[in-house]
Order: C-alpha cells, then structure tokens, then sequence
C-alpha cells in the first residue's frame, strides 16, 4: 500500500511539473503591447515629468510601430506633438534608442540623412523601444518637450514602468 | 449696540460679495481642455466602448485642433487610428458632429468633397465637439471601429464626461 | 505483472496527451505573417494570375500593415504598384475584404470618403485578409492589374494557399 | 572538285556567319529587369543574407526605377522597408552604388543635401545597379537591416545572380 501511494505520489508530482510547464508555456509573454499597459507607460511618464516640473508629450507605439496611446501635457509645445510620435516610432523602426541612431546620422556618419525616410525620423534622444519581462521589445515611447536628457529620462520611467 | 452689529453685518454682506466675485472669477471655465479632462474624456470613452464589446480607437484634440490624447483598444482596427484622430480634428475644424458634415458632402451637396480638405476629412459619425460647463467648445473626441452608431454613442460618452 | 503493465500503460497514455497537449501549445499559430509564407502567398497568386492569363502586381503585408512581400509581373500596369500596397493595407486595416469596404463608402453609404484617411485607400476589390489554420488574421495580401473579379481571385488563390 | 567544295565551305562559312549574327539579334540582351530576374535577384541576396546571419529588407526595382519586387526578412527592421526601396531607387535614379553618391552629398560637397529630392533618397551603402549580360543598367537592388558593408554585400550578391 505505502508503495502503491508512494508510486501514485510520485506521478502525481510528475503530472504537476508537466501541467505547470504547460501552463508557463500558456502564460508566455506577449509580443505586443497591450493597451493597459501603454496607458501604463504613459502615466508612469506623465508623473517623472511632473516630478521633473517638465511640460512634455508622450507617445507610445506598438510592435507594428503604429500609434496606441498618446497625451500632451498643458502648456507644451505644440511642435512636440509630431517629434514625440516619430520618436516612438524612429525607436520602433530600428529598436534604439533615438539619441543612438543620431550619434550615427551626423555628417560623415555611416547613415547620413536617414532621417529622410520614412515620413521623416527624429535621431535625437526622447525615444526608446519598451520590452517585456523576457527583454523582448514590443513596442516603443516617445517623449518631447524638455531638454533632450530630460526627454529621455522621462521616456525610460515611461518604458521601466510596465515591467513593475 | 444694534447699530455696531447691521454694521458688522454690512460689511460681513460686502466682503461675501467680494469673494464670490473673486472665486466666479477664479473658476471661470476655461476655454481649452486640460489634459486632465482629455484623459478622462479617454477613459470614459473607453468604458462604455468595453460595455457595449466594442473595440475602438479614441482621439482627443484641444481647442486649436491638436492632438491632445489618444488610446487604441487591443485589436481594434489598425486603420482606426488615423480614423479616429481625423474625426476629431474635423469635428473642432467646424464645430460640429461629424455626421452632421457628412450630410452635406454629398454628391450634389452644398459643400461636395469638402473632404479633400485639411489633409482628409472624415465625415461620417464619430466625432463630436467637446464643450465646457458653459457650452463653449473647448475640443472634440474621435472614435473609429465600431458601426457608425457605435462610434457616436461612444463619442457622446466621453465629451459629456467631463461635465460631469 | 499484467496488473502492473496494464496501469503503467494508461499512465503513459495520460502522459503522452499530456505532452501532446502541451506541444500543441508549443506549436501553436503564429498570430504574424512569415516571410515564407508571403513569399508562398504571392507565387500561389501569380501562378493563378499566369493560369488566368492576367498581369497583375501582387502585395503581402503583414498584421502591422507593413510591406512584407511585393512582386510586378512584366508588363503589368505601373500604376496598379500602389494600387496593389494600398489594397493589402486596406484589408488588413480593417481586416475586410476591400469589395466589401466599397460598398459602403459610396455616395450616400455609412463611410462615404473613407478612401481619404490613411494616406489613401482602395476599396474596391483585390484585397483580402490572410488568416492562418485557426482563421486568425495574420496579413492581408493586395492585387491590381486584370479586372475586379480576376484581381479578387488571384489574391483569394494567394491568401488561401497558405493553410495548404 | 577542290575548287567546288572550297566554294561550299565559304558560303557555308558566310551561312554560319549570318546565322550567328542573327542568333546575336535575336538573343541580344533585355533593358529591363523581368520579374523572373528581379526575384532571383531577391532569393540570392536573402540567402547571401542568411549565410551571413543578417536580417534585411530586399527589394528590387526596374530599369524605369519602379518597385518590381520585395521582400522582408522575419524580424527585420520595420524602417527599413522604406529605406531599402529608397535604395534601390537612388541608385537606379543615378546609375550608382548609393554609398558613392553619400561621399558627394555631404556638407561642402559638390552636390550637399540631394537627398530632399524625389520624395528622399538615401545615399549610403546597400543599393548597387543591377546590369545585363552586357554590362547595360536594367534596375537597381537595395538591401537595409544590417551594417552599411553587410548591407552592400547581400546587394552585390543579389546583383550579381542574375547573370550566372
């Protein structure tokens, strides 16, 4: 009888291990961000910049690059509306930061004027791809209206933000 | 003693006067929307979009037309995006519903194709302006992706949110 | 002994459901479009086209509405290039067949002017979702240069070869 | 006798002659890419592409500098999509590897900021002339997604298939 319930236990056990890799398997990571989240990464941003006493943008795109979720705070540039979105999605297009992709577009730079394509980028810091728990980008943030530091620091509270 | 208190009173009379007059003036309604009340026109919008299982794009524009806030829906439609951000601008571009335009674009209408205008008009329902506690239009929300009846009701619902 | 094989047997059984459940999991449909098979889409449809006698250019986006696949039979229309994108963009827009966009953005339809959000859409047929083994919509594929009906023909011929 | 066959053996010489330089007419080479060639020239960079563990955006286009075929690797960049047409289109726009084109464009050179022409060009490596058997210019490939040198090598590869 021990034996028996031992046996039985001990396939039990099994059963639980193969059930809970099956269910780890069901609760992969997503690959797009969700709009939860990107209100997420919006809300997270819109707080740094007021701690920052910062009047900026926010744009949050999806994997596709397409745009999910978006606000200007009062008072910003209205000129800050088109940047913080092509940020997002200069981030999204080539998954870098914006402010590393312009290191590489200045004159005698290896991509000279790249930022003529795709309905115009912007190569200055504010964008930055926004991951998943497993590192795996799934979309992008934008940030315009401060200095560029203050941009992209606000922008990596905004990504940060949905891995908490 | 009676003469010393109607004065006391008279000038408790005045100074009530004055901080009325001071407070009317402090809360005056504004005449653009704070993004504040974008994003609770948003989330308004949102809610009665998930009780009436839709999924939608929304958009808000200010008072000058721009884009204030915007949220897409988990897999509502990718070309609801730009929908959703022209019914709103074309909404504060006129002051008026977007299917109230749509009426009179039509083939034979008094303001045929208009919609070639400002980059592309949309002008079927979905875009309604957005008015302070005073009745003076201070935005316009835009929905996309449901049945035009869908889109209208869900755009009602979030402009009459911040009044309330 | 029997006894024993007997019940070890049916455990092996559960275990090999088991697995086999979660390999189905492991396994299961992508929600994108490969490469390989836009590429397969688009050699299904030109090869229906070659059958049909027509010359046509054919369009595969993927579930971001990007440009995933493109071919131009020789002398096929030029102009029928971006007829044949903005027919695969359209679809996966709104996950329709684009026909079926058309009959309601006439003169007097539900979305009259649709066309002009977008950057541009056609809404008249050739342009049919992508849905892969569990009729997800994963892409959309575009085709422009024979008539309405052989267009429509040639890109179901493209869409559906991928599930073969 | 001599005479005779010696007669016979020139005009069969001249027959040979004239046969060879119609076979020449007949087979002279095309001016423009077909699609046959213009997919080939796709598969072949693609798989100088995966030889080389790089993940790009091909695409081809014909000799009047029209879109003939396309391709993007799974999980490529999405702004490449554009800048890989755009390549292919500023070298067959000039009849030049874009990268030569990049070294003229730069400040102080001779012809600074072309790139704003035809809607934007991009002027560094990756896009090469495609040309006959005899050496004539008969479309142009352009390759984005990896380095500017990787970039140039899969398009050389590309280019270069078509004729072995």
């Amino acid at each position: 009888m021990k034996n028996k319930a031992t046996r039985f236990r001990s396939i039990s056990y099994l059963l639980i291990l193969i059930l809970l890799n099956t269910s780890a398997v069901l609760a992969q990571a997503t690959t797009d961000i969700s709009h939860e989240n990107a209100l997420k990464a919006l809300l997270a941003a819109k707080e740094k910049a007021e701690q920052s006493d910062v009047l900026v943008n926010i744009a949050v795109v999806d994997a596709g690059a397409n745009l999910k979720a978006f606000i200007r705070m009062d008072d910003s540039y209205l000129g800050s509306i088109d940047i913080a979105i092509k940020k997002a999605k200069t981030s999204r297009y080539f998954d870098i930061n914006t402010g590393d992709l312009g290191k590489l577009s200045q004159p005698g730079g290896i991509i000279y004027n790249i930022e003529l394509s795709n309905d115009g980028l912007i190569t200055f810091p504010g964008g930055v791809p926004i991951k998943n728990e497993n590192g795996k980008i799934i979309g992008a943030i934008g940030v315009s209206g401060g200095t560029i530091e203050q941009d992209h620091e606000i922008a990596i509270a905004g990504a940060n933000s949905i891995n908490k």
